[in-house]
């Protein structure tokens, strides 16, 4: 339904572009769902998001699309705009929108942008901007509800309907000392469920679940989604609160780790990139693939050195694609799931041995599986046993080597705190091909006597 | 902070345990948050993990210890209790938690169970089991807030301190007409900022996301997340309301669909298998490892076939590794790309021949670069240029092939309406394999004239 629906108003927008009907097409754009306009776009080319952008009536629709619109869609427009028209649309927009976009702004177009924005809010923007884009502080709000302890759940009504009118999402009250240090929560349900008069201090929960300005986003994730919260508030180191995160940057955090993942063990990139020029995909593409060059390389070298063998045995090269072949899908599939079970908190790192021995144990029983089938397959083409002997265990050895390769490289990568999920991928195939080859053609040499 | 407290805990549950500390042990277990618990229980052995669900106290905290445990884990703990005594443990387990352990029980176990669950919320349990898993029907709960159009602020707010004490997330409340059919929503904040005496129907949006209870459940993460909501009604073809589904429950889903399928991807089942035996995850891995035996068996039979052209150029053998690692390491880039485009929105099924032709663009650009490398490294070797041009050639081929068949047969199978995670991975990487090599040996011996 959803997509169906955004195909459907992108079709309908392209047709009244060609056609002229701006009138039209200008209902359209003001009507629709800033997340839905932000999908359209990305199916639009840039002079059509220009256009569509100028369309756009109110300076609260646009920075409601601003804050949707996908980063390299979102510097492109801004680049061709005044910096005052800019700092206008900032304005209306949450403070960690506004920071998130104007950090990843060039450096001079950021300075310009800062000096114009004029608003109460904008000491947010420049407080936010000195976090780091993947910290607690780099994600949070700063726009939350926080009330002294003595504050009585009347006032906290009345305070509710006059001076938090801006927040989010005002479903948790933050209750502090009178020294701003965070020392308990209470639900808007609450409020409305205890006798009017009854202060903060006797119903607040004092367990507070809360993360640091510098935590790393993917924990905050993890506590929020954990605990099932809606939002988790961010204190400085003397307790104070500095922000909230809230459960639906969570939600966006949670889906583009994944994607982060899936893509660095494709050795694709960090970001998704389908969207940007083929030549911009080529530079991001090309670098990883190198790996595999090197490796491919150096397995022909080592080949180069068993060419007598070869030469003797010919048939030896039809078997080279199926073993490399087994040893690179196991190894796959071990870092996979070594590299989600860190990222999901189903594995430990300090499980090591434990996760290592059982991923060589599998090894080894596939590899005596595939390797007897694979031998036999042999045995019957070329009624060769010293032959067939030497392919099966070839691929047992390279199957079992690769089943620990691929948990090993992960964890012990994770272990000394590089991301396990960029260590993986096309580093780790490689070098199973590598090994793979070369056991390989030592077994031959050995089993056939040459 | 989150992993190293929990293995803390862990740690300090097994010391306790292996001394006997019982008393110590149950306070621990008894303060510790479910989800933590949960956590702990991933580590232990089956006869520890029944210890320590001894020592839970109370039945809410063994309803929320179970709400939290890993399917399988859990499973083995029901099958070894009395009926009763899970009962008893259901009855304060939301509907569709319990509905969730009773669908995945035996047959036989969960019809004794539902007729000793006596509840008033046990029709809800036997009514969610109608849903399939994987539906909005599936995930909601039944727990929710509805109240008629002409319902006041301040009746509003009396019900929430009367009726519905138990709900999980009141931070809706949805309005339906005499027909219980879904009209209207409005948030808890809004009760408490307008006049007490405003009938719900003067403030609440009619304009309300919502999903039918056949709805997938992807779709309903991506309505949730996408527009930034903390709980989407689900009615059913008559509009009207079946439960809710809460971001909380979104989350998972979310995370459960990227670990699908980037397992999927890599051919290692759907499901998270670390936790479960060596068998087990052997027989998991065992069919997909199939497919690439086959694919190597295929490759077996191709260069058999050029045995001729082998004997005369024994250094064709040389580059076999490097042009199928080429092959297969961008064709493993084109389909994450598109698998994890598709599963995130950023691509849509419709752009399949925009998608297909600019990856195809990207695989002759990488082509040609890493072909002219490897056709320079193998005029070095060999000093022969036809060789030189025919291993440059295939590499060319190859990569562009591998680069078309890794982003058509995602966009092709989603098309069609088959999973493209699943049709992806091993099977991809399989058929670039074989026509990898099929390329390259028809390229050589055209050009070496043999």
């Amino acid at each position: 339904m959803e997509r169906d629906h955004v195909k459907v108003l992108a079709d309908s927008m392209k047709r009244l572009m060609r056609r002229g009907g701006i009138t039209h097409l200008r209902k359209m754009v003001n009507n629709a769902h800033a997340s839905d306009l932000a999908s359209v776009f990305r199916s639009m080319s840039f002079s059509s998001q220009k256009k569509l952008l100028d369309l756009v009536e109110d300076i609260d629709g646009k920075s409601a699309l601003f804050a949707e619109l996908d980063t390299d869609i979102l510097n492109a427009l801004v680049e061709g705009m005044e910096v005052d028209d800019v700092a206008t649309i900032l304005e209306k927009m949450p403070a960690d929108d506004a920071a998130d976009l104007i950090g990843k702004l060039p450096e001079k177009k950021s300075a310009a942008l800062l000096k114009a924005i004029n608003w109460e809010g904008s000491e947010d923007v420049e407080g936010l901007l000195k976090y780091k884009d993947d910290t607690a502080g780099g994600i949070m709000v700063t726009d939350f509800i926080s009330l002294k302890e003595e504050t009585t759940a009347k006032e906290a009504i009345a305070s509710l309907q006059n001076e938090h009118m801006d927040v989010e999402m005002p479903f948790y009250l933050y209750v502090v000392d009178d020294y701003g240090k965070l020392v308990g929560v209470c639900s808007l349900r609450q409020l409305v469920t205890v006798p009017p008069a009854t202060p903060l201090r006797s119903f607040m929960a004092t367990d507070v679940f809360k993360v640091k300005t510098y935590t790393d986003q993917e924990k905050v994730a993890k506590i929020v989604s954990n605990y099932d919260i809606l939002a988790v508030p961010v204190v400085d180191d003397e307790n104070v609160m500095a922000g909230i995160v809230t459960v639906d940057d969570v939600i966006d955090i949670i889906r583009a780790e994944a994607t982060e993942d899936i893509l660095k063990m494709a050795g694709a990139g960090e970001e998704f990139v389908e969207t940007k020029s083929v030549i911009k995909s080529t530079k991001i593409r090309l670098p990883w693939l190198f790996a595999s060059c090197l490796g491919g390389i150096m397995a022909f070298f080592i080949i180069g050195r068993f060419e007598e063998t070869l030469q003797q045995v010919t048939s030896l090269a039809a078997f080279i694609p199926v073993i490399m072949g087994m040893g690179g899908n196991i190894g796959t599939q071990s870092s996979t799931i070594v590299v989600r079970g860190l990222a999901t908190g189903r594995l430990q790192i300090d499980d090591l041995w434990n996760v290592v021995l059982k991923e060589l144990a599998i090894g080894l029983i596939l590899g005596f599986v595939y390797g007897a089938l694979i031998g036999i397959v042999a045995q019957f083409n070329y009624s060769t046993p010293a032959l067939a002997f030497a392919v099966g265990l070839a691929v047992i050895s390279s199957m079992s080597v690769a089943a620990l390769v691929g948990s090993m490289v992960p964890m012990f990568f994770g272990r000394i705190g590089v991301d396990p999920a960029v260590a993986t991928g096309p580093f780790v195939t490689t070098a199973i091909d590598i090994i793979s080859v070369f056991v390989y053609f030592m077994l031959a040499t050995v089993f056939l006597g040459l």
